[in-house]
């Protein structure tokens, strides 16, 4: 029996979730809905799917479960109300920039008893998977740094920076989860700096193109992030683990294999161009881990709980530069 | 308007196939046929397709294209046979074991007009293809030698070795193919060795497991090609090519991006274990550019005769083997 | 004609110094001292040099040029001594643990007009004198991130970690005299975070074995520190320069450039044991710079002040983990 | 007690044997040799020892070992003269050029049992020392293919094409020696191909300038060798050894570890300019050894028999070139 589907917002990532489910032996799109007609209709069209209104899914017996990836302002409001239609739901991060919003959408999903899961991508690249593997094989022994390296290709566009929540929950709320999920233990404190270098327009609207940040767990483990929204040679996206008995590293994926050496040095071509070509197996298993969760009433991870602790971790890290201090993560 | 496919064996290949038609917009399996009826049923139901005989194929009307991926015997005749029914043809390497069937499949191709397209997959993979693109544009001048590592991960069944035409043809062909995709001019002499160091029964059966060959064109540019039937470290897939301004590369591609560092060193995972995962790329490329031969009348590349030169070489190179002389290659 | 040379300290580092000015030819090793007798004689004899004390040293009117290599708490008075005494001094890391005691000496030396070099071995390592290259030939415009990664094969003699100033001004004073060498620009304040992860003892001796720093500069610029004094594959030595054009990093040196392939992986062999053996070639660059600065009256770099502004960052960090708050440096 | 060492030849190469000599602990320089009396002057002052003819080298009692470095064809009356002296002999490859004349001085060195050691410097390279530790631990299993990658960055002079014996000769037969080196049982046929493609004066010449060769055991193991004399990436040295556990390859030795990535790739810079800097660890190693020889009468290692069969597969392949065929090595 294959699991029945809505898509909510019919976009580039959309897109992106329609194959990764119409792929899938064991889930069909059903329906499909954007603000923009068009949109809805095409990626209907393309995979036999129905264009149908957001009441008509969340009443559709025939549909168990909703693809969020509509705007982020309207993700929280949709979570409730799918949840409370009994759906599963996969969200797009964020659930929402503020963290009471998340945490009551999260005490929704939990009186419903519904699944909700969060699409934190980098958890399902096979390379970070690999690493994250490693780490529960014992190779590395016990966590003691995570060193995360994550640089976009290039400024989002300026009308998005101010409802993107800042780089810390835009950007670095990625590797914030990254993070957790590779050092086995909460997060405790942050300290985080940002700076203005890409472009003086970021700081007019009030955001950081350049970011670093170090959390650190009870233990005294810590993570190491360094951020920027211009990378020239691609979308830059490294991992190190280090631990008692080693270190485990996920180097950047090539689009091809290739060198050319020449009087002027060897020269491999550069990166993925973002995320949309560098993660696309692993959005086509975090949709296939969805498909489970669904299938099989597997607990959902990331959960909604993994989203809103990133969430914390983000809100901490502004405050931190703000204030100039170290700020513990509210629970 | 897309193209209807008939896809003719649906074993481990066919099934590779069917989903790369599938998952392309402008293209749909419509009839599937496999002499292991279980076989041809599985892949119709997963994609919708009918099941049907070879003559009910040639037959249809809706159908424009086969895939041929038969057993080696089965070639020659299911190409002349669809050709007679004015089919194109995508036809798994190689056309034939025997130089002057191929002659008589190509005439008959040739007289009916009909596309006739061979799966050298690995011009098609993503690196090979990045790599030619280099020599295309001039970056590294004029093509000098091109030295190829070809490794397989273990050896054929032992009753397959018998049919396989010999490590030359079976195994080495794909190499022979990639030298003259690369070094832009034809080949004209041969020199080869072959070994059993592998596995004796291979020397039983009459075959080599390890190999190496020089091949020369006019001008003098060079290939040296390396070949073994084992490589404990996984599927051992590489190019070099050296020019007049520099080299360009193809290093192996691996399965994820990790490395372990501890007192034992530095350690990646291996290799793809063998074409199947190696390859998933090329064969959807391949499949692509099938489809483009079909729908704009393109060209086929690599066409019937790319497929006979490359046999031309092989049979030179058992030659070599079997005089410990340098070969011309039979035009 | 060739500098003259003392070397204060014949131990280990004084043995690779001895051996950088011997084997220069411009430079020639005089005399040699050192509170272990049997440690003067064997390196005075293995390169013709005398046995002298302290003050017979500073009394030489053969000797141009003093070498210290003594233990940090001497550093101090044999600079002003040495000073004083009109000779040029090349002095290890650090000059003093205390910055009072470092202004002073700086004061001595600026008075007398003697030159004074720090040992930051690691400006002059081949691969991080490149990477400053590429960045002074403008090649990725204006630095806006350092990335460094120095982590130690293993924990110092407990006996020695009391003395050592703790791991900011002992260890991390080479990467923050790194991060200056790249920034371009002075750091301004700093956040630290240290743990203890590796070793109990370490803890109860007052010590961190863990560490992470951000240094920000005042128009924003930022270097990120990762640090450990465990690493089982080796000396962990890299850098990652981050501007607006691009990126240039160093990564690790490799005493052999092997890698054996098996069913378990790609391995290669682990990273050099530690600074002696990593940075044999910056040792000797080192000494044949200061010699340039001897006898081409050539600015000595680094310098005194080098070494102070290190070590009030490294206070700087101190002060950051105690009170968790970002500290700004003392000029 | 150390080894007294007379030099012949004080140009390129005997300078970097007179550093070897005069830094090793065991060693001393006594006498300096050359036809151009600046040339013996200078290396003579430099490291304290005196200027003599070749007949008072001959006839000291404080010479125990001499180093030819002369021009080729005063090798084999060199090493006859001093072999007769009873001194120890390390000589530059190739011993001569002429197989008879080879075996001539062999003879006499067998007679007089004087130590004679040949100059394949490649042997003593730290990552070819390495791969080959591997192979004589098992780590590979059994040997069944070498594959080398020999790459001049450029043609030697035209006036010494005349007097270098051919490509196979001159540079070809250092793969030849890596080869009988690595494959552990020796060489029985070889197959070669030589084009003119840098170069047509090298043609008029009566030379190659692109070589490749394969050459076989008795038991069915291959070496297989790429050469040219143009790399314009700089001087290309690669050894991979196959065997039947697995795989030890040696990549190129970079002069520096960096990497610049901007918009147009990653881009390393070129390899080593020539043999000069890319082997002075070999070099090194290389007369350590021979020291060893002399002053624990070890058996020579490369020996005279190692140059006579390296020189013997060289005059095959040029014999497989002439001819097309497989020849058979003469023993």
């Amino acid at each position: 029996m294959s699991v029945k589907f809505a898509l909510l917002g019919a976009g580039r990532i959309g897109k992106v979730h329609a194959k990764a489910v119409t792929s899938n032996p064991d889930a069909q799109l059903v329906a499909v809905t954007d603000a923009m007609a068009d949109a809805a209709n095409a990626v209907a069209q393309q995979y036999g799917a129905r264009v149908a209104s957001l009441d008509e899914i969340a009443a559709a017996s025939d549909i168990d479960a909703v693809i969020i990836c509509t705007p982020t302002d309207t993700h929280a409001d949709l979570i409730q109300k799918y949840s409370n239609a009994g759906k599963a739901i996969f969200c797009e991060k964020p659930i929402d920039l503020n963290v009471e919003r998340v945490k009551a959408c999260l005490q929704t999903v939990a009186t419903n008893g519904t699944a909700l899961m969060v699409g934190f991508n980098r958890r399902f690249d096979p390379s970070f998977a690999a690493l994250k593997a490693e780490i529960e094989a014992g190779t590395i022994g016990d966590v003691e740094q995570v060193v995360i390296t994550s640089r976009d290709p290039g400024l989002p566009p300026y009308d998005y920076i101010p409802v993107s929540g800042g780089i810390f929950r835009d950007m670095t709320i990625h590797d914030f989860d990254m993070a957790r999920f590779l050092l086995g233990e909460e997060v405790e404190t942050v300290m985080a700096t940002g700076s203005c270098l890409v472009d003086p327009k970021v700081k007019e609207l009030g955001d950081f193109d350049t970011a670093a940040a170090i959390l650190t767990t009870a233990s005294g483990k810590q993570a190491i992030i360094n951020n920027s929204r211009r990378a020239t040679y691609g979308y830059d996206q490294r991992v190190e683990v280090h631990g008692s008995k080693g270190s485990v590293s996920a180097q950047n994926e090539r689009p091809v294999n290739i060198e050319v050496a020449t009087s002027a040095g060897y020269t491999a071509p550069p990166l993925h161009d973002f995320f949309m070509t560098r993660y696309v197996a692993a959005y086509a298993a975090e949709i296939a881990e969805f498909i489970e969760v669904v299938k099989n009433s597997k607990a959902p991870s990331p959960s909604g709980a993994d989203g809103l602790a990133a969430l914390a971790i983000a809100e901490a890290a502004e405050a931190s530069v703000a204030s100039g201090a170290s700020i513990k993560i509210n629970k």
